[in-house]
């Protein structure tokens, strides 16, 4: 090992540490506000704001709040602010990946730090890359792959390790399977050999299939977070 | 400016700068060997391994070779064997996009150094990241962007990079289209905007549409390259 490559483990070591103590400061303060906080990580261009948009119009009767992770443009936050939701776009300039202590600075910045209001769910729209945002924790409750059919059902072979730790897979744009060769059956049963636990869903935003499935699946984890929260007062 | 973060910076310049040196090497090489280097870079999904599958189906009449970057499994190398075509594949472990010095180690494993056959063309599809590979030279001729248009026409802005330092921009499955809203022109004209040299094509690896305005330019662009070398002997 060239002493480059030593220098780099050394780093990155200690830079996975320092977010993992910010990560754990972030999923405390979560967890004392009641916040649901869920991690968006795919490939560009998989529909995580599409997702987003048919998600936040299905959450009305919830105070809910939307970072968007992106290398620039605040073009995905103007889309979910367009719908009436609190949204504020985080711009990393060149950085692949969020990390915790941007997501604390974001917080601030956003105003959404000791504002006294409910915030039910926060959803971070990771920057588009299936790689890098995977070894990063952001104080997150769990992480969340998506996958849109165009993508090639290899996907869950070639980048195992998201697939492994994403509690649930989002499934996109199934309205285009008819014009496109995608195993479905080989995507899940790939998916759930790398995590048997994992919870996988069908959607399409353009069509609304399969959001109510996805939607329920987070108000009932938002629920149980409540609860815990009740319980622990 | 923590000291963890000025340590980042110092360390990144030291691989790039390695980096640059490696790339000047390959880049020797294949000037005297004639071979036109071509790196791909694109989103997970966007279909480079189609369109390799296309494109060297149609140089039939020239000796090519593939390299395959991917984190996990031999897929694309073998999808591109399977049509008789010479491919190696580089498993990156968890690395999120190929190096100069990599693909030299590569070389002499799938056994391409010194084996005095032609080499016309060589393909390196870089790992499926629109981001990271962006910064890495190969020694190539040029870096090629690939975009499928299910991706949505909002990548150009939101990834500059890649697009402004591509020669070429090929737009894949196009045949797609019908079932899609992505404007073309919009795309053209960002990249245009971010790179006005920049050749643009319309391709559908699955029609064969634009396969062979995209595989003249390259014929065109190897053979001002092997020009070059007999006028430089």
């Amino acid at each position: 090992m060239s002493s480059n490559e030593t220098n780099v483990l050394t780093v990155k070591e200690r830079i996975l540490q320092a977010n993992q103590e910010a990560a754990a400061g972030l999923r405390d303060y979560f967890g004392l506000r009641g916040t649901l906080v869920t991690n968006l990580i795919s490939s560009p261009g998989s529909g995580k704001t599409s997702l987003l948009e048919a998600t936040v119009q299905r959450l009305r009767d919830f105070s809910v709040a939307v970072l968007e992770g992106d290398i620039a443009t605040e073009r995905d936050a103007d889309r979910i602010r367009a719908l009436g939701v609190d949204a504020h776009q985080i711009l990393t300039g060149g950085a692949c990946h969020l990390d915790a202590r941007l997501v604390q600075q974001e917080l601030g910045k956003a105003g959404w730090l000791g504002n006294g209001r409910r915030m039910d769910f926060l959803f971070i729209e990771n920057v588009g890359n299936l790689i890098c945002p995977t070894s990063y924790d952001l104080g997150e409750d769990f992480k969340v792959a998506v996958l849109s059919v165009t993508e090639g059902d290899d996907k869950p072979f070639k980048y195992p390790a998201i697939f492994s730790r994403a509690v649930a897979t989002v499934i996109t744009k199934v309205d285009l399977l008819p014009y496109l060769q995608f195993r479905v059956e080989e995507v899940e049963n790939r998916i759930l050999s790398l995590n048997p636990r994992a919870r996988i869903f069908h959607t399409s935003a353009k069509t609304g299939m399969g959001m109510h499935q996805w939607c329920r699946f987070l108000r009932e984890a938002q629920e149980r977070k409540g609860t815990m929260l009740t319980a622990s007062v």
